[in-house]
């Protein structure tokens, strides 16, 4: 998870801010980012990737995931308990138990909560509360974010992103929280009831509508960043909140590894664009406004959520 | 698209306020719409409804959508011209042929564009323009709502329901615009590049984080608001922006009905819960601030699109 300082490259920047203001030539969003330079992009580190296998689909079709998990300052003890998990392979034989439409796709042990049948956890996993699904301090926000978001960045509400991922935060400066975003293709903790904040041997992913409402109520640890298509597809579950009724009905999953635990030739190698560099906030004012010739009235404005961080692999 | 008067139950409320008080007894949101008296749902007409059948599933389970057109004063030549092509058969026999994950599930005619091979349209469809996409006068917007969505609503923007829809607007009370909302599951018209603004030939709808950059650039024309999960479950386009690279990949429509053109007894009588009644606000309030026992921070609002009007099978 290292930043690479942004390179600045005048003439292409000059380019895109001519095409912005002539519609007839604006740019959409990707080929913004199509247009950004090598360092722009940020390596992603292999122990903050998971890989994510699931059985093969009906035509032997095989389906990979792969999971960016969460940065500092957020969620640090679920994430070390998620690597701690998958360097256990303990995920190994767990299954997706529900999927339910526009909320979310979720995996764990189908025994979970039959203690003589659940699979044991490893030692070591760390005992998180309710107080970390906040950072309390301040993280910097980008002045030039304030004019595209809604609702618009003030002095007692605030979004931005760090590290390459989204957040939001409220408060004055003497009592600041900040805290990470469902948006679409998140990942988070399953839980029960609080003050269980679960140990992130159970998870779920985004497949609808941002929830807001389980921002500040549930961990976030990271999200999906190939391989979606395969979970937001899969069928939707035949019971109540969207679990299957059946065993016959889930999809099983065959190991979840850490990217630095694969064999070198396995590991993907994956980048994002630096969220503070110019051709990320040239691509995020394209999200909010676009000008592209097939918009007719720009927007005026994006949720955060609209404006998802652009991922590629190494070229 | 009748409204009723809303009947309100007085002992009831009283119960539900109580309710929303105490965190451990306050109700989740599809609690309070259960608790919604016969007044307060509205009967959807047959003539506002759509019923699409797909082709069935691999093991022979059946897939059927329903659609509910879009009240006035939205939309109303679009939803014209769809009531037009479903009672002249026109959809029968074209397909799914687009799957964008985080976007849209697209259908139309599969040859639409080829002049030589595509299906006639009938006679008598209605030529939009973009001035259609808004409404270009006041709705009312109810004042109980202006606490709870995000962003606010203040002079210049507003956000609120009518005839059971959401809707946004901007302006000055002299120059008022009003238009429909791209929350998961509307359902949007096809077009090329502006100025076409498409027949209703080709329809979309939306599966993932509401496109807003969309509104006021292309029109909708209803939601789903049954068999969503038929669509939204298609495996992804593997195309570019997720068009099927194959005829074989599509998934076939048999037909698409009026459901006041189908045999009595194939009708679905449906209702939605007036979004003027004393139990929709108190189920808006409840979704932009969850109490029930899982929830331990209240959001303190929701996006519109987090406030999906419930909708019901008549009982």
């Amino acid at each position: 998870m290292r930043r690479k300082p942004s390179s600045l490259c005048l003439p292409l920047l000059a380019v895109l801010l001519t095409a912005a203001a002539d519609p007839k030539t604006a740019l959409p969003p990707n080929e913004i980012v199509a247009m950004a330079q090598p360092g722009d992009w940020v390596d992603i580190a292999p122990d903050d990737l998971l890989v994510m296998t699931l059985t093969p689909a009906s035509k032997g079709k095989p389906r990979r995931i792969v999971i960016q998990l969460m940065p500092a300052p957020f969620s640090a003890g679920w994430v070390d308990n998620i690597r701690l998990l998958a360097r256990a392979h303990w995920y190994d034989g767990i299954a997706v138990v529900r999927v339910q439409d526009n909320y979310v796709v979720q995996w764990g042990d189908p025994h979970g909560e039959d203690a003589k049948k659940a699979k044991p956890l490893p030692p070591g996993l760390k005992m998180m509360t309710e107080r970390d699904y906040v950072y309390p301090r301040s993280l910097p926000v980008d002045a030039r974010l304030g004019t595209l978001l809604r609702p618009r960045n003030d002095v007692s509400h605030f979004a931005g992103f760090t590290e390459g991922f989204s957040f939001e935060g409220d408060g004055t400066p003497d009592s600041v929280r900040n805290w990470p975003v469902h948006c679409y293709g998140m990942v988070g903790v399953g839980r029960n009831l609080s003050p269980d904040t679960g140990t992130g041997a159970e998870l779920y992913t985004v497949i609808g509508h941002a929830p807001r409402q389980l921002d500040r109520n549930i961990a976030l640890a990271g999200r999906i960043i190939e391989g979606m298509e395969h979970l937001a597809s899969l069928p939707r579950g035949t019971g109540e909140i969207g679990f299957y009724k059946t065993p016959q009905e889930r999809t099983p999953i065959r190991s979840i590894r850490l990217a630095s635990d694969l064999p070198a030739a396995e590991q993907p190698h994956v980048q994002y664009l630096d969220t503070g560099s110019d051709f990320f906030m040239r691509y995020a004012d394209a999200r909010a406004n676009r000008r592209d010739p097939f918009f007719i009235t720009p927007a005026g404005g994006a949720d955060i959520c609209n404006i998802p961080v652009p991922i590629r692999r190494k070229p």
